[in-house]
């Protein structure tokens, strides 16, 4: 998992720091991306320079009003040469060696000659601080590759405004010609649901183990799998791994067959010895020719489109609600009135509503 | 689980119908619920009056807007005699004798002089007709017992209606008296969830059957369960219920202890031959001392009023902003935009807001 901190570090060769302080290096940058105008932004972005790219993320993920304004008019322009890429969705939870697998299967498209974007998402990590994430040096290798790029989850309070700032993103990164997007996600409460509704596929990454390989999983999760990589898939594990491949695969199969029409698949895999990864890859290459033709892929990404207006208008319908002065007050005296028996739920939100 | 339809006929022998069509019949109910006044109504009600109770539920029900009205009324006036009974919510899958169950529990409670209203949830019985729920005749019983009174699931198109129709029928049948609130829901999708939240106790019902007892449970079911009571434990079923009430009892002890200090229980009964409905009833009385010497039992209601009230501003804000008329015809356009790749999620979703 990627740390927030090495976003101010990766990739940004191009730009000296002229201070040795981090804050006056952020502020100056800040600086920067509010001289370079629009068209400038987006004509870099399509040059695919990542120092432009970087920027303008910064601007998708600020609060600042004027920020946000032109990072919309950024993403409106670059919008025409998105929508190109490949968008996969990594899961599993801490432990399992999600960075080490992104960064082996990361390595083997770059040296296909494919441009990989890795990006995050993570509503824990402007909690605690990222405390859960692993080293931010997992990935050297990737980190060093001119076709990688890699930005770690946005901060934010709500899981929806995390997701909203990485879907940006996303389409920023394929602007800028990157192929293939990989989200990965720790699978913290309600992010692996989040992240499944933003990427063509759904990679499950899990660990072989002693005893009932499928307790204490959520049944969600798996029903969202296109495919589950058994990882650590070497050594002394290599038996385990094959044990738990069959009992992944019976549990797959009592779900009903899926609107893709793809059966999903259980593999085994070592990202640290490098192996299976090649299989991998020809397994999403699979499903994204299959869901092409049978035109699963176009309608899922519409469905995932509907899917996000409708809870941007939703979460902004509250937000203007409860954001509102007279409304917090009034609020605050309905919930006095309920717990005293005076009123039901149902009256005191009709008079807060006719406010 | 009770049918719709014997919402019309059950408790209702007051007032004979004056014509064999069902559809005139309905009318005439309609044309004298609306001449009785509101003060009428409350006082019928608090006097413990079936006949009324069973009217204001069904303007409680109604989507006719003086209907309406007249129901907040009544529920205003009723609000300070509620909230005084003890509210129990059941579910369980088809076939695991929930009916027989609640008429065994609910005879015991009345042969003890208590009053029980027997209520139901159940988003799915509009669609499909009621055709999953069992059959109507189930609980005679209990049916014909002065003590009882047994209301079938209001109809509905979404969850979050039925449930609101519920909770005010809630607080009628406490005006009238019924100390013993059972609500009952067949657990399709998310109705359990929201039965637990107007509830005070919540009770799983399961089968003992061969092989893993908690293979394909809901792991949010377990979760809620402050009992789980294992049925049909009788004759050569006997040992595998107790061999499931080990299992679940192990499982259960995988959660952390809940919030109101109590730790959840499996018992084994056999509704159908009566027995273990003593014990149960006893752990329910248990649960109720404990919760209300630690003030769980106020802290929960109160909480659960809060939800409520959310919940209900949150339908509210979205039913007033998509059935605008001038929403629905600009979202048609932006939806098309979107899957033209004219316009991102959030930018569509600024315009619809903007209107």
């Amino acid at each position: 998992m990627i740390k927030k901190q090495s976003a101010l570090q990766e990739k940004d060769g191009v730009s000296k720091p002229e201070t040795t302080s981090a804050f006056s290096a952020e502020k100056i940058k800040q600086n920067r991306a509010k001289q370079n105008s629009v068209p400038e932004f987006v004509s870099k972005i399509l040059e695919g320079n990542i120092t432009f790219l970087s920027k303008a993320i910064t601007l998708v993920e600020s609060t600042n009003a004027n920020h946000q304004k032109k990072a919309n008019e950024i993403l409106k322009q670059c919008l025409p040469y998105a929508n190109k890429s490949i968008r996969i969705g990594i899961t599993g939870v801490p432990g399992v060696g999600k960075s080490t697998f992104i960064e082996a299967f990361g390595k083997h498209l770059t040296n296909q000659g494919k441009k990989v974007a890795v990006l995050a998402v993570d509503p824990s990590s402007s909690v605690n601080k990222g405390s859960i994430l692993g080293d931010k040096t997992r990935m050297e290798q990737l980190v060093t590759d001119k076709n990688a790029f890699i930005r770690p989850s946005p901060s934010g309070t709500s899981l929806g405004g995390v997701a909203q700032k990485t879907r940006e993103s996303i389409i920023l990164c394929e602007a800028a010609g990157f192929d293939t997007i990989i989200i990965e996600t720790v699978g913290v409460g309600q992010s692996e649901t989040v992240v499944h509704s933003m990427v063509d596929f759904f990679l499950l990454l899990k660990l072989a183990g002693a005893g009932d390989e499928l307790q204490g999983i959520k049944r969600g999760i798996i029903e969202m799998a296109d495919a589950i990589v058994i990882n650590k898939a070497d050594g002394d594990n290599e038996q385990n791994a094959k044990i738990a491949k069959v009992e992944f695969n019976r549990a797959l199969h009592l779900y009903p067959i899926k609107e893709s029409n793809w059966q999903p698949i259980v593999l085994t895999a070592s990202a640290l010895k490098n192996i299976g990864i090649e299989k991998i890859d020809k397994m999403i290459t699979d499903y994204i020719s299959l869901t092409k033709e049978n035109e699963y892929f176009t309608k899922k990404r519409n469905h995932q489109n509907k899917y996000w207006l409708l809870s941007t208008i939703n979460q902004q319908l509250k937000d203007n609600f409860y954001n509102n002065p007279l409304i917090k007050s009034a609020l605050l005296k309905e919930i006095l009135a309920l717990e005293n028996g005076k009123t039901t739920p149902f009256n005191a939100a009709k008079r807060l509503l006719d406010l």
